[in-house]
């Protein structure tokens, strides 16, 4: 499809590439329904269940893209990044799956349940002082001194198109979607989704849903420009971060709108989802729910996918 | 195959009519598994996820084959029960499927979530005070007024039957399984399950899984006759209930043997499938895990059938 994107700049054969190369390293997750759920929505909801991914998140597929597409020499030297979320766990999985080092630098302040999970994937962390700044030297430091290559979460196309993976394997199995819905945080996720809805499906309309204390994608998005995150207060935790510099101009281009919900119908949501469907998603895969739930669509639709980006939870502490 | 059950007691016979009679009003649930509860456990366990069952649980089945295998003039006037748990719900939904009407006895102090699922499906609900006298004297008298048909929890053959279409689904899913578990309360379930499997593959062994706060069943089958649970404690509030005329001689028959956990165990394991598998089990699902996780197979067992008799959990009161 012609875009207005930039000659060289991420697109969807990128997707496809991923989709070949992570086949065998990643789940093929299951899509679910709820008559429940539907009747609440008003429309049928096609759950992409990424909470069942390995490391319970859909990083993994970005993760796994990234560090399988290092050349020999460059994997010896390891993979690295700053994170104490489902990025680091998940990168950690994919070196180790590959048999090379990941460094994760991760705020000494990181809650004990988020270096427990990157060491039992086998990551080394470096801690740093809880600031951007001493983050981004330490982390400059370790690519220094390893050679290790800087994964970023998000802003890395390797990352988008592995995280594309997810609607394309969604799209591959229900077909006439009229709306698919990602949570948006940094951007990985819904730059990778946007990217394949607009070649695979391109009546389908794609939305990014935020959380409304923290909506600087949303804000971005209608001024034109980059409008980064301060001081974002939200339950969905996984969505703290702004666009980055590529997936700004994608989500610009090709998704539809986001939408923001506030942390109540977020966490009415996801206790629904939980109820209703069994299944465990943590609040930033609640938000693209809330959004059917509420029934915020700008233009209604009768078949709405939607991506669970990740079920990881801490179990001693739910919003309810 | 041959068994010492007297003729004309439950065979599975019953249970491929039931499979074939509730086949397009039940689900069929997904076998779910996990190389990290593998790990802990030694062995490959193939989880059969009844707790995405319609109502949250394998007692859909039993309830819509009993409902479903009424003449027209018997369903005329409906079905009644004493149940305030998963049953009520099950029958209450089955015979609305059918569009008669379901009476379900519960003492008065029942929990308001389980009024409020009872009456969610359509149930009619009856108070009644919270004795087994006063339980059994209502019945008496809303079967008497209404003409409607008894449906016992587990000593019914209909609901024997259907329970047993969990275990044929599995067992059509996963061939050459060592050992299948299921949790026994009154032994609906359990006796289902022991039908199939020595009907289909005789040679896996089965197991009953039972919380070590309510052994009556691994006592009766020890003692060979039942004794009634009397006082039980514990967390697995679905099985609290004695084995029936019914359900104990299959147990007895067919079953390898009873296995007992405690709490402890049982919570643990609870936490285990909820954290590694993103899926919501309630306690009475978590005891045939636990007794995988501990390792508690008198006859080690390299590939392991769980079945996960439910998900419906008061997300208020999570037992860690």
């Amino acid at each position: 499809m012609k875009t207005d994107l930039p000659d060289g700049f991420p697109d969807f054969s990128g997707v496809e590439k991923a989709a070949a190369r992570i086949r065998s390293r990643v789940h093929r997750t299951p899509v679910l329904t709820s008559r429940s759920l539907n009747e609440m929505a008003g429309a049928e909801l096609f759950f992409k269940c990424e909470n069942f991914q390995k490391v319970g998140a859909f990083k993994f597929r970005g993760a796994t893209n990234a560090v399988l597409s290092l050349t020999e020499e460059e994997a010896r030297r390891g993979v690295a990044t700053h994170s104490s979320g489902n990025h680091a766990a998940a990168l950690s999985l994919a070196a180790r799956n590959r048999g090379i080092p990941a460094y994760i630098v991760m705020p000494r302040t990181a809650p004990a349940v988020k270096k427990a999970a990157v060491e039992g994937y086998g990551g080394n962390i470096v801690f740093c002082e809880p600031t951007l700044e001493a983050r981004e030297s330490t982390l400059q430091k370790v690519v220094e001194e390893t050679g290790a290559v800087f994964i970023h979460p998000y802003n890395n196309p390797r990352v988008i198109y592995g995280q594309g993976t997810a609607a394309l394997e969604l799209l591959q199995e229900v077909p006439n979607l009229e709306a698919v819905l990602a949570p948006v945080g940094g951007g990985g996720l819904l730059s990778g989704t946007a990217l394949t809805v607009r070649a695979v499906s391109p009546e389908t309309r794609v939305y990014g849903a935020e959380p409304a204390g923290a909506d600087d994608a949303y804000r971005s998005l209608h001024a034109g420009l980059i409008i980064p995150s301060v001081h974002p207060r939200t339950i969905a935790d996984g969505l703290l971060t702004s666009l980055g510099s590529l997936t700004f101009p994608i989500i610009r281009e090709l998704v539809n709108d986001i939408i923001t919900v506030d942390d109540e119908e977020i966490v009415r949501a996801m206790r629904r989802v939980w109820e209703r469907m069994k299944i465990i998603i943590e609040p930033s895969s609640a938000v693209p729910v809330a959004v059917a739930l509420e029934k915020k669509l700008p233009v209604p639709a009768r078949r709405i996918g939607i991506i669970l980006s990740g079920g990881n939870v801490d179990l001693e502490q739910l919003p309810w």
